[in-house]
């Protein structure tokens, strides 16, 4: 159901923004205190519909990058970014209605395994996409691999097929959270977009107004990700599941490792593939356990199945069955996807060059390097340098061996996916550094590194 | 000699300005760290000419208010600003060439004095002054009083006034430190106004451009003034001297009290009429000691005498004599004013109302609060409570008793200067609140609190 809420102290914001004092708001910030109920809600307002211009939208975003928002003040900046634009509810749906987010990281193809997956287990999955802004590609630039496949549904659509089919992943249209995307391209260009609590803000915004009753999170921390190390990536998911919780949704954040690229695909059709792949059983260890982990605890917040081991179960079966797959299936069909096309000829499976790159020395694959494998994939043509850079969906790597794995000389490391053969060549040495081969072998590094549980 | 001034590294500058990244000097100063050399000439270069936009300098004059400059990039900044126009220069005259500043203050009329007097004493003023901002008036409003007194002097003829009397007092032109004007502006809608850098910057900038060897500052400290406690007056007095002593020029700032009003007149009429009468021999003693003392520093710091006493004795004679009223007339005659006129009919004189505000007590008045004074003065109609806002030249308030005065009930305290009767009843009540009378005799307050020498 399409709907447009507005929280009950609505009256209080319409004042405010009728008589804006921005300075007075930007001073506040300044000098570190506390905004009023109401006066984010103003601001915000005001600025998205131009009112409010965007020197003093700069200047209060870099106070507030500088000086911080507190829980509250967070909390209402996301409810003003999310009530900026169209929100949906589900009401009449006889299914929890759950959404994932990852904040992104080198072979994260999670999402199209888990939202089929978690579908496949009876729960509603609306999810509203992004494009890739970092490093990555977005889960949108790997769907657009699939030939005919529709991104942009109509409101009708997306809510007869959320209601028919259970799933479907689309791009999000203009009037979703407009003020998010309007302070979003100003934080750009100001450097300001490094602030937890904006970041947090941006985020969440989008899986509030999504409708979700039950959210999971999964922040990645490592080289490969935004977030490098584990208290950044432990301080923005706190900050997100404090966001839901406030909002009376259930959160969840997993923090995951993201040094080394997740599962063996690096590059928008090949991880495609490998998501099919899993769906079917065989997937790479990384991504059915990040996968079935993420389901489980859809399963268990939504209260589908409260006992951790029965929604376990649940995901485990309907990955076994083959349940899941049926769903992806069924998804891309809705959405004019044709997967057999797909199948027979995917976009890296047609292109000039692959090379394989090869084991200089005897020993275990002790380090291999997300961010140094996404920058060879980059390269290549999979990934943006700016915005408006279009994406190669068939150029990547394919990691044969990974972190723990024996090797002997020659043997392969990794599989290039190149458009000609000198980027290919050129691609080689890059890609050799990204990984290290040690006599030792090396301890195993916990895939999930900490979970976070809003208290609701 | 008008010129413009370029410094030797001004290759650099541009070097850097062809190729901003103004995202990159954002986030320096975010990250409190120090700018390189030529940066900030390139973003405020950049930013002068529309290639940088509003909302990325707000952004980096908020960072900036936030994390601070250092001396040498608060050196760097005040160059940019005074290099973006003309700038001055004097090298063919045959006298020390002078400067003097004031922060305003209440009843602060000492530049109609110290100009006339340090030119009548042998030195070049060529003061461009500006309009009042904040809660008193300015010079220029002072002079507006005196019928046909011309303030926008084209070069050749500020020059020329220069050299023949010495003293010239003018509006700034608009190719005068634009980008100053243009950040002046942008600061003050994004709240980042009240930053010492950027304060003693815009004003050090002006001073800089006039082309002043010496630069004499008077920084007001108290309710009267921008900086209200000493510590702050101080810290500004210390980077502007820091300014203007890394450019090279002599500088020396004294900070001063600005509690209680300068002298007995405030409003513009009846300063300037105070301002004449100072010159005639007959000043209040506040405002004769402060000139004398900024004159007779003037002198010293210039070289136009070395010895303290000599200079001091110098400015003492050019009082007493009358050679420094004689000078104003000069000046004053020079830019088409008509003293005559004004002194035959001041604007304070044709007022239809005028009220005597009493004692209601016997004792001492012990407080005489400048901020509450101006504030009876501005609704009057003679300050401004925006920028575009005309002043009243008659509207005023003389102080007949001040602090340390005995008082018996009944005594006259003030005389009110008003359009009419209703407004001068108004007036009554806060201009009495502005007094304090106490049994007890006050102890008498020093005027001059600090003075501060740059080390050349």
């Amino acid at each position: 159901m399409l709907t447009r809420n507005f929280r009950t102290d609505q009256s209080i914001g319409r004042m405010h923004s009728e008589t804006p004092d921005p300075v007075g708001l930007i001073e506040t910030k300044k000098l570190g205190r506390s905004h009023a109920a109401g006066e984010i809600r103003s601001l915000i307002d005001s600025f998205a519909c131009g009112d409010v211009p965007d020197y003093q939208m700069a200047a209060w975003l870099m106070a507030v990058r500088l000086n911080g928002l507190d829980e509250v003040e967070t909390a209402d900046y996301t409810t003003a970014l999310l009530e900026s634009g169209r929100t949906y509810a589900w009401d009449d749906l006889d299914r929890p209605v759950v959404d994932k987010h990852s904040s992104g990281g080198v072979g994260d193809k999670t999402s199209l395994v888990v939202v089929p997956l978690a579908a496949a287990c009876g729960l509603a999955v609306p999810k509203i996409s992004g494009r890739g802004l970092g490093l990555t590609g977005g889960t949108l630039d790997k769907l657009d691999a699939i030939p005919g496949m529709r991104l942009q549904l109509g409101e009708r659509e997306f809510k007869d097929q959320i209601r028919t089919v259970g799933a479907a992943i689309v791009a999000q249209s203009s009037d979703f959270v407009p003020a998010d995307g309007k302070t979003y391209a100003l934080r750009e260009v100001t450097s300001t977009a490094d602030s937890i609590s904006l970041i947090a803000a941006s985020i969440m915004c989008k899986k509030l107004a999504t409708g979700a009753d039950t959210i999971v999170l999964d922040v990645k921390a490592g080289s490969g990700a935004f977030m490098t190390d584990l208290k950044s990536a432990r301080t923005l998911a706190r900050a997100m599941v404090q966001i839901g919780t406030a909002a009376g949704r259930n959160v969840r954040a997993f923090v995951t490792e993201m040094n080394t690229p997740l599962g063996a695909a690096v590059g928008h059709s090949l991880e495609v593939s490998e998501a099919l792949d899993t769906l079917r059983g065989d997937g790479p260890a990384d991504l059915v356990e990040l996968s079935l982990t993420l389901v489980a605890a859809l399963i268990r917040d939504s209260g589908l199945r409260s006992a951790p081991r029965a929604a376990r179960n649940l995901a485990d079966k309907m990955l076994s069955t083959g349940a899941g797959y049926a769903k992806m299936k069924e998804m891309i069909a809705a959405q004019g996807g044709d997967l057999a096309a797909f199948q027979r000829s995917p976009a890296h499976a047609s292109l000039a060059a692959r090379k394989i790159v090869a084991a200089p020395a005897d020993g275990y694959v002790s380090r291999l390097d997300a961010r140094a494998t996404v920058l060879v994939v980059r390269r290549l043509g999979g990934g943006r340098f700016k915005k408006s850079d279009d994406v190669d969906p068939g150029v990547g790597v394919r990691l044969e061996k990974k972190i723990g794995d024996r090797v002997k000389r020659g043997d392969a490391l990794a599989e290039i996916y190149a458009p000609d053969a000198a980027s290919a060549d050129r691609a080689t040495g890059p890609l050799l550094d990204a990984f290290e081969i040690t006599e030792a072998k090396p301890r195993p590094a916990p895939l999930i590194l900490d979970q976070i549980v809003g208290a609701t």
